[in-house]
């Protein structure tokens, strides 16, 4: 079905995250008519329409949006849908109401995906009548952009929905990864929570200020973790004798560092602070030009894999 | 005196960190007899001299290594040096010895720097007699690759000493940020080891594998750091609002990721599954690959970078 020039995708909730859906999906669609858009908003297909060229590079859209479907009524939205994704509010209520009706109108072999960063799919399905048609598809903002998604089951999660989602991702080019429980925040914001924590224990200390701590991710271990993730990097740090070598050799100050963390909370009194310096340095952050040169970024990368996938056999 | 064509530069250690600056210096000296090396090592001249040329891409050599001084004793290595870095091993009374010494050949204005990544220059300083002349220049490894240099002064170093030590690695391209505080571990390793932490509990709760959390961190916050670190990218996520907007959202996820996170401490029994799961999936990694993908990833920056000044003095 994936592969299928018959493929319908409907997006639920026409905020920044479903319009960069929007706008991934329709540079992959074999026609802009294959998607369907639902909000409630008033003049949701003004807002729609005119919101969405921001999502191209220099506002150029290569294709007509006008075709787009705007569904007023959610029966309509996913009447005919393969795919259904939604990324309204954050409310378990609401979305609890809205798997509910969609499970009453759209096929019953449709895709039905969650954008939530916090609301597992064991909640979300509650009131379904078949509770394994639904997983948590989370994507790292924005999704036009970046390539992970963290594919989130509930353990009733039907093994053939995950491995359907899992192909459509992959034969997109981006990267699913499939997570084996419902945690807390799930992976990624997990682990970029807990460098958070230690960044702001920093600033709040007076080693270093927002803006200097941004140069040092920016200049060491971003572009590493770009090119090779954590645990690779540390199994190359450690030589010929991978992690564990490294933990032999500086396994006694990873511990000193992980015994003097800081664990500062939310409320702690370090917001004055840390706002202040971010408001000072930052002002508005002008997102799109991060997001070119992000863009930009992903694709040197992908380039010089491709080039050279013949060492990665022998080293890799 | 940094920008004087009579620059020389003393490298004490010829091992993995030494020849890296060795490599990153020689294309920015006059000449590579303004380079001397010094290392105890049998045979040091013949190892040096051999491995120096694997820093290079496809191991081309611009310039004629033969050039370089290899020094055979302590003395003659410093008596000229307006630069001596030490990149020996992690060992405290290695390091008070050596600095007791060069003091002793080394000229009165000759800046001194230690590439340790824990011993602070306050007790690498005991034995001398000037202690105000030494600090920490960390590097994040490998330095003729990574843009990152922690400047860690012990409270007794001079003012003057550490400005002349910021602007020899501004004038050269580099990001030497002054750490106002001796904190064990330093910034960037302390950032990346918090992360590491909730990745070994997140591999052994069985939520990811190891390749999967590389994976996650390579397609997510790896690519959004190298362009923008952590605090600038969540006051952009904040929108208008910045950070505080940032937190007002969704500071409860953060707390609640924060409260459940892992604190695994070494030793604790998951090494066998974590150091057995990055052997199979990544054998002896190919560093040169990496740091060559890393290289381009670099550049791209910089010169989108270049490209939007314009945008970003308004911007930022």
């Amino acid at each position: 079905m994936e592969h299928d020039s018959e493929l319908r995708i409907t997006l639920i909730g026409a905020g920044t995250i479903g319009l960069s859906f929007a706008a991934f999906h329709l540079s992959h669609l074999t026609s802009p008519s294959h998607l369907t858009i639902y909000d409630t908003r008033p003049n949701a297909e003004e807002y729609i329409l005119s919101t969405l060229p921001q999502f191209y590079q220099n506002g150029s859209v290569p294709i007509s949006l006008s075709e787009i479907n705007i569904a007023t009524s959610l029966s309509s939205a996913v009447s005919t849908a393969s795919i259904i994704q939604e990324s309204g509010p954050e409310n378990l209520s609401f979305k609890k109401q809205l798997w509910k009706q969609v499970e009453q109108h759209a096929p019953k072999d449709a895709l039905l995906w969650s954008s939530t960063s916090g609301i597992p799919a064991s909640q979300q399905s509650q009131d379904m009548q078949d509770r394994a048609r639904l997983l948590v598809v989370h994507p790292y903002n924005p999704p036009h952009i970046m390539p992970l998604l963290e594919l989130v089951p509930s353990p009733e999660t039907l093994e053939r929905v995950i491995t359907r989602t899992q192909d459509f991702w992959l034969a997109r080019g981006r990267v699913p990864i499939h997570l084996k429980k419902e945690i807390t925040g799930f992976v990624a914001n997990r682990l970029a929570f807990a460098l958070l924590r230690e960044s702001i224990h920093l600033v709040q200390s007076g080693v270093v200020s927002v803006t200097e701590l941004d140069k040092i991710v920016e200049s060491s271990m971003g572009p590493r973790w770009a090119v090779a993730g954590p645990f690779k990097s540390y199994h190359a740090g450690g030589g010929p004798g991978g992690l564990e070598a490294f933990f032999k050799n500086i396994g006694g100050t990873v511990q000193a560092c992980w015994t003097d963390a800081g664990q500062v909370n939310v409320g702690d009194g370090w917001e004055d602070q840390v706002f202040r310096e971010a408001r000072e340095a930052y002002g508005i952050v002008a997102t799109t030009e991060r997001d070119a040169i992000t863009r930009r970024v992903l694709n040197t990368i992908e380039e010089e894999r491709a080039k050279t996938i013949g060492g990665e056999a022998t080293s890799n």
